[in-house]
């Protein structure tokens, strides 16, 4: 059993994770980055993919913009679309040119990887077991099974960035965790298509039926979903009703419809809010789905994850720099006010633009109200508006 | 049996009938209101006292603007508290000038009552008994029996001003109308207290066991609510355990607590959103409560049943005028778009400001960041403000 000393080890090697990492080598300060699964595995899985300008600018300012600028797509507006019309919200007009950029989180993984192979910072995949000891103490461990043997980390920190069925939130015990938690009575049946997105910006639509999104990949490559009852089953939608009911949600009164095309892929996700406090617990912090997940309507995950990880790395960076704890100390706090602002939105988009199961006739009418009030209101969009691009990272 | 023919008849001497009848009168147009209530009772029912920019601005254009100004309490701002700390919402700098201003609906109906008088028109209160018949006909009949016996009014129009218990709604085919309803799980314990304000401005607040408001008559008597289980008897409230509770929920950490005094009015409010569709039938037009009910919250009730009333008064003056019914064949729509801006607004600011039973350490935090968010955000506070000060008439 090798033992090495390691500033810190980050546990999780999805976009948290790579880019706490990068952030850390960027500031002179090492880490290891360890992960139970492929490197192939986390390139391809295909999740979010809408960037906060905040996002986009922290990417950059870190030397990650280079297929981000050229691939991503910046959008400076979404649509609204209720009653068979779509109505065009301007990000970029009502927030001071704040926009979104949609680039798959999968990309910025591949960037990060390579970024990171690059500095020879070290990545360790297809971990067989992973452990986290010691977290209450100055010394917490991080215990590494490989095919080649048993490694031991002795860090000075430990960051959990392995998502919500990981292991680091796991490892903490449950006396010293609250735990919020709400079970949203929607499941998204999400696909990838083969087919040129019929609109250049996202079309969110609230329909008889329920909710249906028109997002993208690139420009040839649409991503749909549509809201499913809690328990649906994937071999309840052949492709052929999927594009049924796309149509019956999306088509508009002028004609507008999603552009088809093979599908690519299919999936369906649950919807949950959860989120933990502290967001650490000894040396161990935790960032990303690991200590909060949104629903994902309002698109703020990743981005919320990315915040997390700056937010930490400018911690340590602070303790390594200076010998201050002050901001490691802070670190939770601060990340549960963007947390709960993130949560509070995510929830209030999600119900905008869901069709509750026995939902009433007043409910109806009370949402699309909600609705119309909001397409005609300056002071209501910028309010959706200012939540979608992103706040500062503060 | 004495037959009489007039142009309109108005059901019901509330605000919105008194109201309908003056318009009409400064328009030339003829009328009589008619009422089951004594004019005792209608003066001294305390009702809702907060007036929209837009509802302060009608009663002044049309000569109602006397004590309205000298003892209405103009108010440019408003408290969102919460977390024992009180946030001031500048309803004035966040509109560009305009306010609500607290003059209660029996003061309205004084002042009113007075205006119609003076203008010799014709008010009968104290009816045994109101009937109306031929609504489908060009002569709808409003059939009145007094202590002197039976009157016939044979009408153009008949204006339903008698609230949500009224017959007016009562007498239209349960087939002509879509009713949209829903039952808020709360009551509001109301109090009239000889007690001068503690605050110049409204405090709404959200505390862990609930909503409370603080509110006024004028600058001796305090108006205060108190969030209470939906099935609450007000003989579980003496004025020790309101005043006990009051304290409890309203006390804020800088030491500001309602001023005490004795209790000279109690009562409980249920809480309900009720609307109809359409708001007329044949020759019937229905006005404020007889047509919509909206959750006191965002006191929009008294405002939307005067912009009902305006609406109505403009549309039969160009009837009469131009012999165009253009305006009565919209009434309807226009006055649902209004409503169900502000049924929605009402609604919001309800599940905003009050706890649900059963609430969740979830719904608490998510509640509490909804909170924090808007009183961090201007363009929040500006919908809430925009909403609250009331929109232009249209």
């Amino acid at each position: 059993m090798a033992i090495h000393r390691i500033p810190v080890g980050i546990v999780g090697a999805g976009p948290a994770g790579l880019l706490l990492g990068h952030l850390l080598q960027r500031a002179g300060i090492e880490s290891i980055t360890v992960d139970i699964r492929s490197e192939h595995h986390v390139i391809e899985r295909v999740r979010a993919g809408v960037l906060e300008q905040t996002t986009v600018d922290l990417l950059r300012d870190v030397g990650l913009g280079g297929r981000l600028t050229n691939e991503g797509l910046r959008h400076e507006g979404l649509y609204l679309a209720f009653g068979g019309v779509r109505h065009r919200l301007d990000l970029a007009d009502l927030t001071g040119g704040r926009a979104i950029t949609v680039y798959g989180q999968n990309e910025i993984v591949r960037d990060l990887i390579e970024a990171r192979r690059a500095a020879g910072d070290w990545i360790l995949f297809d971990a067989e077991h992973v452990a986290l000891t010691h977290l209450d103490t100055e010394q917490p461990r991080l215990q590494v099974r490989t095919a080649d043997g048993e490694e031991t980390f002795v860090c000075d920190y430990i960051a959990g960035c392995d998502g919500f069925h990981g292991i680091s939130r796991a490892s903490i015990p449950s006396s010293a965790l609250r735990v919020y938690e709400q079970v949203h009575a929607y499941t998204w049946l999400g696909v990838l298509a083969q087919a040129a997105p019929a609109s250049q910006e996202l079309v969110y639509c609230l329909h008889d039926d329920g909710f249906a999104l028109l997002s993208m990949r690139s420009t040839s490559i649409t991503r749909l979903y549509l809201q499913c009852p809690p328990d649906e089953r994937l071999d309840a939608w052949p492709d052929e009703r999927i594009w049924r009911e796309l149509r019956i949600r999306l088509q508009m009164r002028d004609g507008w419809v999603p552009n088809e095309g093979p599908i690519l892929q299919k999936g369906l996700t649950g919807m949950r809010s959860f989120v933990i406090e502290p967001m650490c617990f000894g040396r161990l912090f935790l960032a990303g789905d690991a200590a909060h997940i949104v629903p994902p309507t309002g698109a703020k995950g990743l981005n919320l994850a990315v915040a997390d990880v700056w937010r930490l790395a400018r911690a340590l960076d602070e303790h390594y720099r200076t010998g201050s704890d002050a901001a490691l100390d802070a670190y939770s706090d601060a990340g549960l006010r963007r947390t709960w602002r993130a949560q509070r939105f995510s929830c209030w988009m999600t119900s905008l633009l869901h069709r509750p199961e026995g939902a009433t006739d007043f409910d109806r009418r009370r949402q699309r109200a909600d609705l119309e009030y909001l397409v005609h209101s300056r002071a209501a969009m910028t309010s959706l508006a200012e939540n979608y691009v992103g706040f500062p990272l503060d």
